[in-house]
Formats: C-alpha cells, structure tokens, sequence
C-alpha cells in the first residue's frame, strides 16, 4: 500500500539524513525547496529512492552509502555528494572508510573527480565536528 | 622500496583476481596484451592501483570492490565491471550484495547504467556458476 | 493505490514499446531477462518510471519521448537509445523529428555522440521499415 | 552564401535569447566576453549553431529547446543549462513544459542531475517573474 | 564564401584521414552513411569540423590530434577513437607519442578509459602495419 | 629506488606549477590542504603522477600538457582546469595554442564544455599578465 511506502521511505529518510546542526542540509529541505514547482518530488524522494530502493535488504546501510558515494564521486555531482556524506557519518561509516571510499577511487575514476571529493569531505567533517589525526589517517602502518 | 610495491602489489592482484576458470580475463592478461606498446603498464597496475591503493587499511576488501564497482556502473565502462564483478565473487561477496550495490544505484546513475550493468552482472554470474532463485533474491521480505 | 500505479505504468508501458516486430526488444523483455537476479526491477520500470513519470502531466508523448532520446544521447548508452527511438516512431515522432532531434544536440554534445546515435537511429528506421528518401530529410528548403 | 548564415542565424539567436531583463545573459553576452581571446567564437555560435543547426526545419523550437535542455541536463552543465531554460520561458514553453521535461529525466540521468537542474530553473522562474502554483504544477489531476 | 570553406575542410579531411587501406573508415564513409537521413552532415562535417575548426591556424596537426585523441579518451567514444589514431599516423605522431598521449591521461581519466583506449591503438596499429618494440617504447631509458 | 621516484617527482611538480604569484594555487597546496585526512596522497601525487607519468619520455612537457587540457575539458573538472593552463604558460605553450587546443574540442565536447573552460582560460591569462589582442588571436589570416 501506498502508505506504508511512505511512512518507511520517510522513517529511512529521517533517520540517516537529519542531524542536530540545523544548517545541514536534508532531503526534507530539497523537497520542500521545490514544493511549488514539482510537488510531485516529495513521493519520487520518500517513496521510491528511500521506501523502495533504501529499504531493500541484503546490503548494510553502510555498504549502500559507501557505493552512494563512489558513483556521486563519479558523477561529479557536489551537492549530493556533501548530503551522502553526511549521511556516512550519521549511519556510523568511520573517517577512515570515508575517506578510504573516496581514495580508493583514484585509479578508476583520476585524480580531478577524487581531488574535488576530497573537499567535500573536509567539509562535511568540519560540519560534524569530525576531528581526526594525521598518525591515525595512515592508510599503512 | 619499490620491490616491497610490486610484490605487495601482485599478491594482492592474484589473490582477487584469479579464478580456476582461465576464460576469464585478469589483469594479468591486461598487462600481457600491452607489454609491446606500453610496457610500464605493469608497474602502474601492479604498484600503484594494488600496491598502493588497494592495500590501503581502513577498508576491507569487500568495501573497496563495492566502491569500485559503484563507480565503474556510473563510468559505464563494460570491460573492468566485469573483471570487477568477479573480483566481488572471489572475495566473498553474496549475490545479494553484488546485486543490491548495482540496483541501489538507480536514483543517483539512472536506469539505463544499471541495466547495462545488470546485463554484466548476469554474464559473471554464469561464468562462475553462481546460481540464485528468484526467491532468495527479493528484496523485502 | 499500488495496483493502480501497477496498471496505469503497465499499460502505458505495453501501449509504447510493443511492436509488431517480435525480434525487437521490450522493457517487458528487459523485466523478464532480469527477473531472477533482480525480482523487484519489474515493479521500479512498471510502477515508478512508467506509472509514476511517463504518466505525468502537463508534456506530450512526443515531448517526453524527445527528451528522452536527447538524455540518452549525451549519456551515450546505445540499448536504452535503440529502445527509445523505437518508441519514437510508435508515438507518432516523424523521422524528421527523430533525426532532427538527435541532429540538434551536436552544438551541445559534439559529434561523437551524435553520430553514434545516428547508427542506431538508422538501425531502428530498418528494424520498422521506416524508408526515407534523402529528398524529403533536407532540413532548410 | 556566409552572409546569409550569419543574418540567419543572428536573427534566430537574438530572437529566442534575448529578454528585457538587461541581468539575463545572452548569447551576445558570451560572443563579447571572448571576442579578445576567440574571435572566431562568433562565427561558429553565430553561423554554425544558429545559423546552421537551430535553423533546420522539421522540428519546431519547442522541440529543439526540449532536445536542447535535457542534454544540458545529463551534461550537467549549468551555465548553459539556465540560458536555455530562459530560452525556453521566450519561445513559449509552458511552466509545466519546463519542469516536466526536467522531472521526466529522473529515470534516465537519476537524481542528481535532475535535482541540480531543478535549481536553476527555479532561478530563471524567478528572473523571469513565472509564477506558479502548487495547485497547477500537479502532474496528475 | 561557403565553396571557400566547403573546398578547405575537404581538402584537409582528405588529407588527414584517407589511407591506402580501403577497409579503414574515413569521414567520407560516415557521410554517405548517414546522406540519406542527414544529408546536411556533410556540409557540417567538412565545413564546420574541417573548414573552421581544422583549419584554425596556432596549433599543429599533430597538437590538434593530441588534444582530440585525448577528449575522445575522457569521452569514451571508441569509433571516433578509432579513426583519429588513424589520423594521428598519418599526420606522422609517432607510436610513443600516441601510446603516451593515452597513457598520460591516467592520472586524469583513470585506467578504465585509458586501458580500454590503448584496445584501440593497438587495433589501429595493426590495420596501419605499424610494428613496435617492447625495447623501443620504454618511457624511461 | 622509492627516494628516486619523490624527488624526480618534486622537481617536475615544483619547475610545471610553481609561480611567482603567490594566489595561484600549486600541486603542494593541495597536497597540504589533505594531509590531515589523506596522508598518503602526497606519494600518489609526487611519485605516481609526476614521478611515473610526467616523466616518462616520448612526449613533450608541452604534448603533455595538450593532452591533460582536453582531458580536464572533456571532464568538465574546473579547479584542475585552471591549474593545468597555469602549466601550459609555464611551460611554454603560447596563448595562440592555448586557446587553440580548447576551441579545438568543439567538434568533440560540445560548446558548453568549450565555454566553461574559456571562462577559466580569460581568469587564468588575467592571474599570469597574459595579454592578448584580438587582432593576433585571428585563427585566420
């Protein structure tokens, strides 16, 4: 039914997308964005990228962000790539996966694409008050 | 020491790349087919995209290969999804994991880049006899 | 209701992309090739891009249709091309319009995309027996 | 004659391009800014993109403009993107004709694209003074 | 005058793209390829690809095919590929130089482009009999 | 040796990208911008991209840089962009090539990718004291 597409997309949606810095931004804040021009968005959003697609099962919330972000470092779309990281840190994917997810890609997608992620990620960390070290980003030790 | 690179490097290629089938294409098979006209092919490979980066710590293999694939899904390039597809299978990742990472592109690739891999993912599949019923692959359950 | 989305997407679906030509691909082909592996696809093309999207008002079939050829174009995926030129020419588009559109994108797209495209448009022309004469394609007159 | 193509196509291009909010930038904008670095840049916008492709016959502006915005689209290039969304409100696209040729393309280039579009046709509603409401942009009634 | 630009551009399409070897495509194929749907590509092809843009002066033929060999590998547009090696031989780049200038992109394009490119030099240079050694294209000596 | 690769590195990536002025961005800002997250990409950098592939012979530092230039247009990756036509004047290539190698790509990338990167061209001859007259950038004389 209908409804419960709705209602689980939107439980999904709130929990891995909404934090306590109100200047992040969410899905709720997109939809309602476009609310007069495309109110049709809302069902698009709620109930088919997170009530169908997010709410399948067989991949972890962490396996669906990690390759979330790897086609957005691809895509080279920044907007979405600062919500899905965000979305990383809130569902418990640490700095070094982060990070890591976004390094590795180098070889398949250049530098230019990682480099401008890479940003994005400084970004988000400052946002959420990640604070991490030199010594514990080494990817060998 | 470079020597440290390349034998780091190539443990980790055949360790994930080869298979009992020898129809299936490696990279080893890559750096042989431009030995003639590219011949530092090798050491880009070996060294750098597996002695660096994929023996980076922080992720597990089964994170980066989904990363990889993510992004091979929106690159669009047929060739190495399918080496990397393979590479999913021979470092444990389920059916449902390999699927689940290309389906849960749709919002953010579109259709016709997951089809396409789709088409790929089912190619993989039979050269590795991996058989799935309709039935263990639903999502929702 | 879902079944209502089911049908409207269905018949829709089934209305634009079955031909007469039985070697001629379909999605239901598509949903069928991929039924094992991925069961859930059918319901994301019927209910969501067909019953949801392609049942939007407010732009004509051949207006929706010539965006889709367009998108297809740039993002140079030749399957979902051939499928959408076949539902070209089964909404009514003429071949001018076909060609005319896929002619227009080489300012924004460059040639190689263009003329890729244009194998494929001739292709579908043979597939429907579509003849044209060089007389009649002349764009200024 | 070359005479003929650059009057042509300049009447096409001032035509469909230019507005009475002297803030819109136009083709001519773009011709001036490069006229030091590229002279030549006004021959092949001028002649050739006007002149040559947009006035083809067999397709109306309407539809070359529908071709035109959804290969922006996938291309995500926004500069262009917003002045053929203007292009677009001049020649008489509706509202809903914009919005739904931007929406349609969700299953084709995914989200992001499409989402990153939606802002800049909000922006050039916006220049433009378009109104609209939630009520009229419904896309089923 | 529009014979001035027509008689350029076919004169440096010849030039650069006809070879001894009747089974290598040249610009002149896809033209009557395509004259019977788009029989205005001609006039796009030769004057406006060759006439304007081939003929500008500042760059040599062997920068302008280095830049195009290069776009085309980014693009991932093979059969444009394909012939532009070509081009590249007969306007006298050298294999290394060709073979480096894919190589190169690495860093920018990542491997999966520039390995499914390097397919196609050496398809090209085997149709154009040329004959290197492992010995002779060491990038380091 | 691993010190062999840095330092050849250092010294190619130190005489390409550093400037007299001190607002234009380098290879070694960068790397210090992510030194805290992604330690390691100072070696892919220094020792991978300039290390390995700029120094490889066979082409010129100037064939090189062409080749990174069309690539980052056909990329659409702006920041890159502009740091590579810093290289080109640093290395020697001049204007007249500069732009030639951009509006080259027209054909291949479209004209909104050509544009975007000129934007970046005017910026970057404005940061370097590159003046220009229009009457010596006339592709045709």
């Amino acid at each position: 039914m209908e409804t419960d597409r709705y209602q689980r997309g939107l439980d999904i949606m709130n929990e891995i997308t909404v934090t306590d810095n109100k200047e992040i931004g969410t899905h709720s804040d997109i939809i309602a964005a476009f609310k007069d021009i495309a109110p049709d968005l809302e069902s698009y959003i709620v109930e088919f990228a997170f009530g169908d697609i997010y709410s399948r099962e067989g991949t972890t919330p962490q396996q669906k962000t990690i390759a979330t972000i790897a086609s957005l470092v691809a895509l080279g779309t920044e907007p979405q790539l600062e919500l899905h990281i965000n979305v990383g840190i809130t569902i418990g994917l640490t700095p070094k996966e982060i990070v890591g997810t976004v390094v590795h890609l180098i070889p398949y997608t250049g530098f230019p694409k990682v480099l401008n992620a890479l940003k994005i990620v400084k970004k988000v960390f400052a946002q959420r008050n990640v604070e991490v070290t030199n010594q514990e980003m080494q990817p060998q030790q």
